[in-house]
């Protein structure tokens, strides 16, 4: 079996959309939330939508407990909070996967605006604030949270993972290798999540523009 | 027959790349260097190139007059300098699409990593030195110099257009329709190519991780 991933901000729509797909392709997941009852309400959704899966739902700082892997899926504004929560609950053993960007939206400014982090981004802010000797890093920034949660929609995009160890990405790649339809792609230091975390707003902005749920793939991979 | 296009620097690798596959498609181009006699080898290597295509060369500010859409496609550190020698030779009539970076090579950086620009992106300071009534839009960022040169080559990829004006675009759509497998994609207005512009030094580390040209495509925009 493989090993159990816990969902910070589980309860959150890409969070949630993300637990849903690595349920269906047999990884245990423990949602979590600030809220413990919210967390265990959302295991339980998550349970009638994919039966055969393991879903468990805790308070965040117990639910990282025993995940090798843990996917970092808060609002810009509570990352900060999030992370000085969980400051006594991670180990080095464990993998921090921000997902987080840094929206406008977060100071009630447009979606489709980035917000300067004094770090460079958010997940090299994350990266600060984890404990020593836990590794960050960034992935999941362009995928759909509705689609993601459209378990009849057939995923076909990529993943693009920054990190600055080649031994954490490929923990990441095999993750992502998990959900049928995602493609994980290296794109290289933790540093450029400053530009992978602007791809959410430019969808947005695509979005908007076209109508439609956009994603990224990268051309000149294949053959 | 198609208007004809300017093409700024055309004597550079994206830009002379830009000329060959625009002749190709039937496109008039006035190839633009700061150095009449290199616009001129330039046009005769693309007649070479080409046969059927019609190509000139000239001084940039000449090579401008007589066509609606200009194409900018220097360096970041020619930006400014090239802009100022323009000034007198653009008109409102006139189109420029920039496709300038602002990598941080242009400083002896790195070529994964960007400058900040004080107007927010090199688009926007195109947009702020062009004569009053000129209007600016962002384009071909992600597209490899090498891969278009390579006219064996099948592009199949995205061209993201940005720009405050409809009307503009949409010349620009028409403009990047003509290149075989390149598809416009309205990526909103001019200050996302803050991220845009982002997408160059993103496909720099993509392309040195996995040993690939990479370029973008955005999913879910067909059907």
């Amino acid at each position: 079996m493989a090993s159990p991933v816990c969902i910070v901000g589980g309860t959150g729509a890409l969070g949630y959309g993300l637990a849903l797909r690595l349920g269906l392709a047999g990884t245990p997941v423990t949602i979590g939330s600030r809220d413990s009852d919210r967390a265990r309400q959302a295991a339980q959704r998550a349970s009638a939508q994919v039966p055969n899966a393991s879903f468990g739902g805790a308070q965040n700082a117990e639910a990282v407990a025993g995940c090798e892997l843990v996917i970092l899926s808060v609002p810009f504004r509570s990352q900060s909070e999030t992370l000085t929560n969980l400051k006594h609950a991670l180990t080095p053993d464990q993998l921090v996967i921000d997902a987080t960007v840094p929206l406008a939206a977060a100071v009630s400014g447009k979606a489709t605006r980035l917000l300067g982090v004094w770090q460079g981004s958010a997940a090299e802010q994350a990266q600060e604030m984890v404990p020593d000797g836990v590794h960050v890093v960034s992935a999941f920034h362009t995928v759909s949270a509705a689609l993601l949660t459209d378990l009849d929609h057939t995923l076909d995009e990529d993943v693009l993972i920054c990190g600055d160890h080649k031994a954490d990405k490929d923990r990441v790649i095999e993750l992502v290798d998990r959900i049928d339809g995602l493609r994980p792609v290296n794109a290289g230091a933790l540093e450029m999540a400053r530009i992978v975390e602007g791809l959410t707003p430019l969808i947005i902005s695509i979005n908007v523009r076209n109508k439609v749920r956009a994603g990224i793939r990268i051309t000149g991979l294949d053959g």
